[in-house]
């Protein structure tokens, strides 16, 4: 068998909170002027109530609505494969298994996320969100649900991405999204560059200060974060979920679990339901690894240091306590954009600091040798997020080759790469660097 | 539920050879020089036995090799989707249901064929095939299957598509596959126009002219076709295999059955299983509406006429009896390259022909309304060739709104748009044209 299937039915019908199972309590983000804990009040300017809500509830299951469970049902539950060509490949006698995300009409696991926040929004009355992205993952996953909830959806992308990466753009404007080259005239924040020069290239913190004044300045609009966040990492524990289904399916459990980590939530989503397991004390699952995977590039877990420092990169945001490597660090351009974060979700953070996760960083050329290899092996062209994930699995799998241990190793396969290939390009052709 | 699944058990384990069932017998290819039946030598200096034994074979089911089987496990069972979204849309008590051959790794329902034609090469000694491609759907297909089997693929692509649509390239090349923009100075086919100008633009049918060419002259070497003929046809009717156990699960058996047609290969893939039942006799399927969907810039079955004529566009291949709008006739450059074909598969032109099957046109703006008003209710950005299939599928969905049928409407979601996005930005800002 290549692939476990779950039917409709059983798409989980809770995500799992891992908060109150933390050994010891998160550290709460703090206000910059007060050095106090943030209230509440200030975060309800940009997030409706039941995300502030779950950002800080101590249930350990939260209902799915059933709202979100429709729309997830488009392309969920997501096939868990068993990778047998890598496997042969390598000669290895480790069981290579790797979760598919890169189903979802967006191409990741964004929007497992993005339907839950467009739903709790419109429910609280909203009628627009604006968001930023990047080359456009994030902004595609939440035009893409938006249009379900009829709420209107504002992306300020970077204007260098918008004018060199079309595709993208058009995936939001199909998705009824409104894509805004930042810096933009229409915001304080984004004018003063926009009148310096209208063709300025923009980025990704000017384009989040000009999503998130927007929505502070308007009563009708909301703002959406697609990683970082607690309420984030909670809606993607769907795909681990599923994940321990499936394996309990395949009849394993894993030895080893792996995720690329850019901001933390693919790697939460499918790590924390196991994580859970050992949190809540099974002995049996205490030998878990549980991999949190890198670019050397921008080594945030690795060679970051733990402390309250901004979530963006200007400045505006509550201080969070996390592994960073300083706000204004500025990582080199690789094609991994959705890696290139300075800091990591503070959850995972917490569990990195406490030794419940280990990590590794690669090398970009590396880390598309084995995308390569994944590709003409499995089939799928992998994101190259996604990549650094099976990067480590395939080092995994090698040390098994070498001592003989059968390991059971499951990673997140994130996104799909049919809109990177022109790294692919670059990569085959010699012309990429580290 | 949306989504009807079948495990990798249910993948069916013969394909449906319709020819034994055909009311009179299909017309033999002629050798344009004799005017006589073309012998089985002449097709075997191009494709290996098994598949000429297929070409014509009279046996109505042909095993599926576990080896083609165990690489179709990679992805399929595809899923069938009940469009319940785009019912509600719509007001209309017609069911819709789709089956999603776009879930492939190179995104469509090419890999059906090329994994069996790359099989049956291998184990008759080829080492290499050529062919030709426009956009690069087959060629992507192509390379995708030749890389499990350690064939070499060489892909003939025509020189402006190579120039400005590199991510099809690029695509072929992550599979290992070798691409050459045609025309080139390795053919004499090619040389001639390559002599005359290396930048010359090239054609679909210098393309073939060299892939045929080079196959023709290096024993090593076979040619591959991505439609029309009828082993390309068989190996399609997985799709319409699986649909029927996936109809039967959703409780239904559907009363009009709909598909794009270029060459022919989707939509006989879909269609051909349920055909079936009404040839053999099956009373309670004898109103079976069976649809193929064309643009009205290449009007094969509903403007052109029933005859004799080259399959390709210089003149090289036997003669086919098929609907045709003359090998020479080359249509306005529609985004949906792949149903810019001047004939039609002879199977299917046969059906046709024999009041089996009927026939629509549409023009490419309404195509592309239909498909983006799937994208805002089903999620999934169609490619422009299945769209056609998806307006047919609307326009059949609101004559049951006026009449009050609940008819049960099947469609063929060929493959996904996401290499057709810049054609979706013409559409969307107004600059498509009919």
């Amino acid at each position: 068998m290549r692939k476990f299937l779950l039917s409709e039915g059983e798409i989980p019908k809770k995500w799992l909170n891992i908060l109150p199972l933390l050994p010891e309590p998160l550290e709460p983000p703090l206000d910059p002027e007060t050095m106090e804990p943030v209230k509440p009040e200030k975060l309800l300017a940009i997030f409706p109530e039941p995300l502030v809500e779950q950002e800080v509830s101590d249930k350990e299951w939260i209902d799915i609505p059933e709202e979100v469970l429709d729309i997830y049902s488009l392309w969920r539950p997501t096939p868990l494969h068993r990778a047998k060509n890598l496997e042969e490949f390598l000669g290895t006698p480790a069981k290579i298994f790797y979760k598919n995300e890169s189903v979802s009409p967006p191409g990741s696991h964004k929007p497992n996320t993005a339907v839950a926040q467009a739903y709790y929004n419109k429910i609280s009355g909203v009628k627009r969100l604006t968001t930023e992205t990047g080359a456009g993952q994030w902004g595609s996953a939440l035009s893409f649900a938006t249009q379900f909830f009829d709420l209107q959806c504002r992306v300020y992308m970077v204007r260098v991405s918008y004018n060199q990466k079309p595709y993208r753009r058009i995936l939001m404007e199909t998705w009824k999204g409104e894509v805004i080259p930042s810096p933009s005239p229409y915001t304080n924040a984004g004018r003063k560059y926009y009148e310096e020069n209208p063709e300025h290239p923009g980025s990704l913190g000017i384009a989040i200060s000009e999503a998130i004044e927007e929505a502070a300045s308007r009563e009708d609009t909301k703002y959406s974060l697609g990683s970082v966040l607690n309420h984030v990492l909670l809606h993607q524990t769907v795909i681990g979920l599923e994940a321990k289904k499936q394996m309990e399916e395949a009849g394993y459990y894993p030895d080893v679990i792996i995720g690329a980590v850019g901001g933390g939530s693919n790697f939460a989503g499918l790590s924390f339901p196991f994580l859970a397991d050992v949190l809540r004390g099974d002995k049996r699952k205490e030998d878990l690894k549980v991999l949190a995977v890198e670019p050397e590039a921008c080594p945030t877990l690795t060679k970051g240091e733990y402390k309250y420092d901004f979530g963006d990169s200007v400045g505006l945001t509550p201080l969070i306590k996390m592994y960073t490597l300083g706000h204004d660090f500025v990582p080199s351009p690789i094609h991994a954009g959705g890696l290139r974060y300075h800091g990591d979700a503070p959850l995972v953070c917490k569990l990195y600091n406490l030794g419940y996760i280990d990590a590794v960083a690669y090398k970009q050329t590396e880390v598309f040798e084995a995308a390569v290899t994944f590709a003409r092996t499995e089939g799928i062209v992998p994101a190259p997020e996604s990549a650094h994930a099976i990067k480590a699995a395939i080092d995994e799998a090698l040390k098994c080759k070498e001592t003989g241990e059968e390991k059971v190793i499951l990673f997140n396969l994130s996104g799909h790469g049919y809109f990177d290939l022109s790294a692919y390009d670059k990569y085959l052709h010699g012309e990429l660097t580290d």
